[in-house]
């Protein structure tokens, strides 16, 4: 989740639309796994070769194409050539440090989202989804890092569930792209409980670790938040009604996900107004603390330098120091500079400094 | 009001329009209090079953169902049935985590509004109240935590006082905004109360504690600031006139509303205004008094740091030491003393540092 | 000039349009002034009881009603319906802690506006002007709370100076925006002497005081602020030309006016702005004073910290230590300390620290 | 260049359009210079009644008058009716604590400027220029101060240089426009070398000097600021073609020009960042240097504190302290002294303390 | 990179339209190269003189005539006449102080873009491009700083890879400009490696200079924005299709370059949030680091004092002074100087000051 941009080697200079992958290489083979349904029934499997997919081209059942995996080009080109896709899009697909966007081809459809992962580490995964969307298909497009949260739709649509299987292609999308958006509440609750925890931390015995992790956290909370705000833009666009290739019915839904995006973006918001607090209360508390500390020890080094300057006095060696030869001398010295310690510590004391 | 989102187990993956409540679940029953009313009179009662409620479905007065208690889900299904509420609006009734919004579904208006509390406990308390307003029915529906703000609307429809029995549907769910927007003045005089006495503490004895409810309040401003901000544009629109359901006449009301609106969040920028000017206020002025103690400590230090080391000359060994042997050497070595810390006292207080 | 929100006692909860005073509540008499004028004269007298202003409205004469007192609100109430006022206005009329704003109901326009008072308190006062422009009449209502910037305008009207007797009521409401704003000036310019003799201080001789002034004006500019942003929007509406109360001659002079609110909210800004920086100077300023009283105190104390060891040395009691006897041992110790405070001197004057 | 607003002495409450001089009294005459030029020729002269300029008000040639001095207001009453412009408008040429703007009065344009002036004083001064465009004449009022920007439009409308003499009065005020903005960029440069310079001073010395001089330059901003934004709106409405006064052809410089507007605040924007910076540098670096003093001179209180306990121990007068009869007590104290301010030495710098 | 405006010397006051240039002067000859091609082939020659250039005005083929160097005014006035370019045009490619834009002259548009080079220097050079694009003719101008960006475009067109020989000038345009914003891609890339660098260091070991290279990076970006920001609009108006000289096919690149340009400004501002991140980080880390020194050496002071003040104590020279002639005085001193030693090390630690 660190990098601002990510390494483009071998895509600099080279002509528009030129396939290259942008992003982590990983070595596993491509997954590419097809369902195919409509109201009367469903067919899955994993498709070997790109070509088995072809066929759902003409068929008038909704097919959904999810491709894992991205680092071998002439699959992704192939898929592309089939469905009729854009260069640009084939290139944008590949290039996995774009923002999320929409673009409207007619024919379809093309979505950028980012997914977030919260897998074994405590950062925070961001992946991109690419979504096309066609009168009867979906073809979407992973990295393939840790898994994704569709498998509940992949349920629904196996089981029957819900509205799934009677209604078209945009209802699955509207369902992918629900699916990720529900998956951020769950990563923003994580995140709420680690800064209220460090809210706690803050106010009991606040540390140099503290601060490192709000700073941590607001690190974060700058790439999560450039990965949710333009998502308004992208699903507020069919939820106008702008492209035929969603109906009527799905643009209500779309519209609740319209929703559940601005209440992602406020509590973005207010949880990096809440951190920005933290570190203001951070930085008062601990220089609090410090100052709490100077002036207790500064207050002790005062009560004990006149003392010190007392005795000093009398350990000077003048031949006619009348006090050193009284009897009561000494004891009147400790007389005097008891009064004059608790006199001190009386004086803080009404002054409020102790 | 700490939480800024709400848990959602159960809820995530689960088909769009599956009825879940998110929201801190009552062992009690619903209670579902009916009041039917037109100019000529009005009837009261508490149904026991929601059936009860479905004959008024079709008479011209105008009904008004309250539902207080959300967790018995098959309810509030059996109740949007009736009449005629899409599932999503059933749904976004349920998860109290809404953010205030206005959705109009041709046949009925459905609105999500933040109603505060200034219950037993100093914080303040947010629960969600969603209204649908149809022709001849308004339906409310609310957690129930302690109370509401609606009763002197009951008071009014029952007594026949003021207009409210000669008015449509709409002009009720005007007053019950209207009700809950009033009662945010009251949330805010009790805000602004507490700082100014915040202002007060601050100027004549700031203490950590007033920094941590500087901390605590701006917190509730946040939250707040999210239950008022989109209120604007939820009441904007029926005053904008864009629904047949609110007439003319309703809608110079509404407009007043509006007003309310805009000032209350005026006030709310005002307050944060103040809040922040106050922690700056604390922090310059903790540091200011922490100064002042270290340099008056600072200073006693200084004055007889020369002392010591006079008193330390005259404590050497030396055999050749002439000042020792003189008679009045002491005196003279006490009056330089003298001398020295008030000549140091008199440059200190010309330059202002004491 | 200190409250965010003014006490609404008696007011949550009553039905829309019952008129309640919410404001600073004066023991004295409401006070009706009446002039009434046309081209070829004036007629100017106090009203003792409200009826008496009845007979003006159908008069083809322009009549200015301005009310002064706002507790007895029968006299509003009488008004209201002799001039065929919506409740709601009245409302409004009453509650002074309206924000600036204007509405048009058709038969005539509804204004609120703030007038500023520098009166013999150091605070400026904020005293809500509401106005009513009809065809052939004006209405203004204050709480009478120290005289008002009207005087010249009567002045005027009396001795027909201008062009104000030639012209409709909707030139005269002109002139009362433009009284009350022209006032803003007065008050821009003493706070920005304020503000400018505050800088001097600063820069001469900083004190806790200062800072307590400085965060008094910046809570002044927050009132003001709101007070005057709206007020663009309320003048604006009528340049526009979007009522026919408004004449094409007027709307030139209400263009003036606008631009000197322009002009106004700039120079607020400006002042804030100012207000800003001296802030940080100040918080600057304060700690660079001290920071150099410590250092000062802290050489002090480092130049004497070697030489009070020295003379510990040569106090120590060792029997066999040679300088203690030899004949300038002394006076080689004083060289020596003196060496050693002349090279500390040096050293921290070539540093720049002295 | 210091007031936020001007004096309004004798300008308060009276009717608009009574002309008051509001600005820098002068008391020398009102130089008024008339320039009339066609393609064939050009005529100057200087007008020592303004009666003198009024014949060119129906010549098909180009008319610029040129008042320097507005504290003669009968001069400017007459020019006024001659040219048939708004008493508002001749109000506003008077009142020189103007915004920028522009007002379309039909038969001619009204234009107020912000002429900079970087004279004898190290301030900016600021001059405001008024502009009247008519179809066939051009009429500019200055207070006159020190000269202005104009020479060389003037130059090259007697040598025919260029293609003034050649087009209309639009192509004369936009080359006064013109003259004005690229002076704009002339101010900036010496404002940007002060900034450098000072930059520079911070690196190396920063003094109090250094932040005062950021201030003033912040503060100068602020103003060059309020001067400069409006402009952009006054000379974007005639480069979209809203007024016939401006030819096709002048459009086309006028773009020129706004573009120009646009780098100048681009340029305010960016030297206000950088003073921004500059503060947050001076800052942290007065607060390092200090902070650096403070730490070297307590390292060096700290080495010497167990030396004198040290020597402190030898001075005690107990009767059995074997080590002061010890024959190498002396030296090996000093060598004890010496390890141990060896090792305090070496772990200071281990630390990096030192 | 570092001045805010150029240098305008001989540039005030002259008419509009005259020929200077402002930049960089350099006495190197102006170097033309001219690349002409359609479908069937290419050919490039560098012209001697800029006549040479003229014969492929009327030719149907795609000519791509690229100037570098600005100072030899009157080849870009040769160049001017023959293309049929406006006077303001060619003065605004001399001067390199442009801000981004795009103008629309009907027959040609105009486009100023600035191109980054990661040179030789660590600092970021910004070099100004501008572009000319005809029907069938693209013209570039460089002022030729250190090579640019376009050489793998050469390259693309001399060997017909990619479309781009089939294509029009517009596509020609799209390509440069998608060279121009890659190589953005670059910078910033560089840039983030630099802020990760300055991170780390800030984690493990802050000095002064990693706070200098802060401020060095946030000003760099100030520049780096101010090049970037006005390139969206620049780009957004042809993907608008407000010119009939871009095609529909090039209007789908173009905007993939919008997509890049935003995400550019993302990446900007990403980078800038975390700049100002790091200031804090950097301050509160230093102060940090101070305190802890301050309090050990504080915390070593207040450890001795009571010591010192104890013998201090037993060097007065009392007659009467009992425990003095103790056996075991001498060790019991120094025992009860441990214990408070060891007392007060125990409370510091337990009150977790150590």
């Amino acid at each position: 989740m660190s990098k601002v941009t990510k390494k483009r080697n071998g895509k600099i200079g080279v002509p528009p639309g030129t396939l290259v992958h942008i992003g982590e290489r990983k070595q596993e083979a491509v997954r590419i796994s097809v369902i195919d349904y409509d109201e009367a029934g469903c067919r899955e499997f994993e498709a070997d070769t790109i070509e088995q997919c072809f066929v759902f081209r003409e068929k008038p059942t909704v097919t959904w194409i999810n491709v894992e995996g991205l680092h071998r080009v002439e699959v992704i080109q192939k898929l592309g050539d089939c469905y009729g896709l854009h260069p640009l899009v084939l290139e944008d697909i590949l290039n996995t440090d774009q923002r999320p966007k929409l673009e409207d081809y007619k024919d379809y459809l093309f979505l950028v989202i980012k997914m977030l992962h919260t897998g074994k580490t405590p950062e925070t995964l961001i992946e991109q989804v690419s979504l096309i969307l066609g009168s009867n298909f979906v073809i979407s497009f992973q990295e393939g890092m840790e898994g994704d949260v569709f498998d509940q739709i992949r349920e629904r649509i196996r089981r029957g569930k819900g509205r799934i299987r009677n209604m078209g292609a945009d209802y699955l999308v509207y369902s992918l792209i629900d699916a990720i958006v529900d998956n951020y509440f769950v990563v923003l609750e994580i995140m709420g409980e680690r800064i209220e925890e460090l809210e706690d931390e803050l106010m009991t015995r606040p540390t140099t670790l503290t601060l490192r992790e709000i700073h941590q956290l607001k690190r974060e909370m700058i790439f999560l938040r450039k990965a949710v705000w333009p998502l308004r833009e992208v699903i507020n666009s069919p939820v106008r009604g702008e492209s035929p290739l969603v109906s009527e019915g799905t643009r209500l839904y779309l519209r609740d996900v319209y929703d559940h995006t601005i209440q992602i973006i406020d509590a973005v918001e207010t949880l990096r107004d809440m951190l920005s607090g933290m570190l203001d209360i951070y930085l008062s508390s601990m220089s609090n603390r410090m100052n709490e500390i100077m002036k207790f020890l500064t207050i002790i080094g005062t009560i004990f330098i006149p003392l010190t300057f007392i005795v000093g006095v009398y350990g000077m060696n003048f031949e006619n120091m009348p006090e050193l030869k009284w009897h009561w001398g000494y004891v009147a010295v400790w007389a005097v500079m008891a009064g004059i310690a608790l006199f001190m510590l009386g004086y803080f004391r009404k002054k409020k400094w102790l």
